[in-house]
């Protein structure tokens, strides 16, 4: 109920674009970073505390800790009983909520601007002093797992980008789901939580996001208030993750699961993310996603296979670039009626062999070019998604400068650019083809 | 130099089945397990120290330490200067080494029986004594570096298992390399080293194996005298690596590389291992590798596909067994010239397809199982076989019951049991199937 699982793969590519509205950033004596974005239009406000600690940084055999943690949140404190948090949030007028995801855990709650105080002290609260019972353990538990059985369990697309990721990462973590395996999860304890918890859960490992009808000083009195008597943990581990090693062939997997009711292929490439002051090759790979797989019958692979060749229903390209380490770059092709999944990854495969030795058309680029721009003029409305952002790029390694730079970043984008980005993604050995079936009969080799 | 990786790999089929000889075990009171294996026809002795600690314990990000320790383990100590063990076992006339697999790290020295003492003095001291200078962690990795090179970089063979081993476990770290990922080596630090040796290096992880012209009293005297006095770690953390979630989908890759002479199929199954006081699955599982791929011309893929049908210039199928968590299963098939890999891997498809209708061959059956009865006799004469076996079982989950009752586990499987084994790991969805090949154009698909 309170979680968004791979929040970055939905996000709409120009969400990620536009920056604006004031924004002020403070450091805490204890470490805690604070980031306001003003938005005077309405009384409300925004209130996010980021944790730079996700799945990704769960240990080895506890797949799942930082979901599960982010479920125990909301239950008793030493000065909140069980379920009050939400309740006094809700009596307030508010609505709040949590999500996790591989490199962060976030919670937030949206109120009218007045109540920025008591928000704070809730979540300061609940940031060192959570209490956490055996039986909220064994209850919580139980509805991890049904999250998991409705989310991934009974959706063969799910257990079957579950099943690509695995082998698409080696050596990362990246390859363990965010929601954990059920038999790691069932095993979940206390003890787990609170050692993930203790090691992750304080300010100098927070990232504060206050969006909304504020102002930064009054915002920063709150925060040293509130926030700015917790203790830090002052030995945060190092966030370096296992990475990859060389892939050295592509590895393919069809997952056949009766439930499937339109078969697809999907190929998922490893793929650099934006890092801190080198953003380029990032901002190219958000232009050639929208250039391959973009919405509309103007995108390459939409004009070509759904169009002129009438080979698919639906194609797409994806690639969200904010995570702290390597990211994937995917393309997909649901064929139509009468067309096999050989022929469909076939004709993908013929389109991108041809997009890659024509280039980027030059009109399709500018168009894209533009929309990217105007984007940053709608981003501008929404305070919330800006909030977002910030902590989003925060915990991923990015800093303030590189989200105020990066619209700069996408405007400076070239045609060349786009393909030497797509020369350097584009091997397949270090990818994963998935074909997702009814039956097995249907594989054709 | 002083490694053998994947040695459970190349361990003969016939070398797990016999037991021989008076054996006597003990346990000191710092949790050192102590087995005596007495052989009195030479006055030598095998003495071997092995440590519940091997690649699968190394933490995530540091591949490779459990090897790396083992050639610092030669460096100096406080007694010793750095070559100085393999200097005096030497000049005794003996000879050492050692070995690093997934479960353990195991140290040897074969030599006068008259010199165990002196033996133990220095395995003892090098247990909890180890001196390690910045030079030594430099220029030893360096030769694990070089090391790593010849046997794997340089070896497109050596690679491919690789690449295949990371696609089959997607989660256990069975799946990272005992030698480690070349990136992780280079990073392996002193404090890497000293952490892995202070957490595991110690009595109450290790097992004590001493083969040969000796008496088990004097044995535990001199066992006492040595390594009585060192102090248990008494915080062992619990040896329980992540395990595979459902495997629901083979993987499937084709490693081209301009090196490969002769190209191969490969596929690898996920197989239960011998379980403590459970060894009859796994024993089923050693018939089923040597009706199918033993050596001679009348296992069932030689017989169908080397001299019948002439597709293939080799075939085997391999299994261990003895493995602290789950095992694997692997099928090979070198084609014939003129064979395709696609071709050669339906061919062995539809053997194992016939094979699964048919069932096992009583007189095959029989004969195998003569011929496992008769190699107990054999191993009775390899004294330094029956040291490692006992020092392999006892550090990977197995007991000296187990290892005592193993032959009479093998002598009672029986045709169903194979059979019964075969359905349960002929499971397409929980294997790898890898091609090697010289060139990417001759993959027809």
């Amino acid at each position: 109920m309170r979680s968004v699982f791979g929040l970055l793969a939905f996000i709409p590519l120009f969400s990620s674009l536009a920056i604006a509205g004031p924004v002020t950033d403070f450091r805490l004596d204890n470490g805690m970073q604070v980031v306001v974005v003003e938005d005077h239009r309405a009384p409300v406000v925004m209130h996010m505390v980021w944790y730079r600690a996700g799945a990704a940084d769960e240990p080895p055999g506890s797949s799942g800790i930082a979901h599960f943690l982010e479920h125990l949140l909301f239950k008793a404190t030493d000065d909140l009983t069980s379920g009050e948090f939400s309740q006094i949030v809700a009596d307030n007028g508010g609505s709040d909520n949590a999500f996790t995801s591989h490199d962060y855990t976030a919670y937030f709650q949206r109120i009218a601007a007045d109540r920025l105080g008591l928000m704070m002290s809730m979540e300061a609260d609940r940031m060192r002093d959570l209490l956490l019972s055996e039986d909220d353990i064994g209850t919580e538990r139980d509805v991890i797992l049904e999250e998991r059985n409705q989310r991934t369990d009974n959706e063969p697309g799910a257990l079957f980008r579950e099943q690509m990721n695995a082998a698409l990462y080696m050596n990362h973590p990246y390859g363990i789901p965010v929601i954990g395996w059920r038999h790691e999860m069932e095993q979940l304890s206390q003890e787990d939580a609170l050692t993930f918890y203790r090691r992750y859960y304080a300010p100098d490992n927070a990232v504060l996001v206050v969006a909304g009808d504020v102002v930064p000083n009054e915002v920063l009195a709150l925060a040293k208030a509130h926030y700015g008597a917790l203790r830090p943990t002052g030995n945060l581990p190092t966030r370096a993750r296992p990475s990859e090693p060389p892939q050295l062939a592509e590895r393919r997997l069809v997952f056949t699961d009766a439930r499937v009711s339109q078969p697809y292929v999907r190929r998922v490439y490893l793929a650099p993310e934006r890092n801190s002051g080198a953003q380029e090759q990032a901002a190219a790979l958000l232009y050639l996603a929208e250039i391959l797989g973009g919405s509309g019958a103007t995108s390459v692979l939409g004009r070509a296979l759904q169009f002129d060749r009438q080979v698919a229903v639906y194609t797409g390209a994806g690639y969200s670039g904010t995570s702290l380490d390597s990211d994937a770059f995917s393309l997909v092709i649901v064929p139509n009626r009468g067309i096999s999944l050989e022929e469909a990854e076939s004709a993908m495969d013929e389109v991108i062999a041809q997009f890659m030795q024509d280039g980027v058309d030059i009109k399709q680029f500018e168009r894209i070019k533009m929309q990217i721009r105007a984007s940053e003029i709608y981003a501008l409305d929404d305070v919330s998604d800006l909030a977002e952002r910030y902590g989003r790029a925060l915990t991923s390694g990015l800093t303030i400068e590189d989200v105020q730079a990066w619209p700069d970043v996408l405007q400076a984008v070239t045609p060349e650019d786009v393909m030497a980005a797509a020369e350097a993604v584009f091997d397949r050995d270090r990818a994963v083809t998935g074909w997702l079936m009814k039956e097995t009969e249907e594989v054709a080799e």
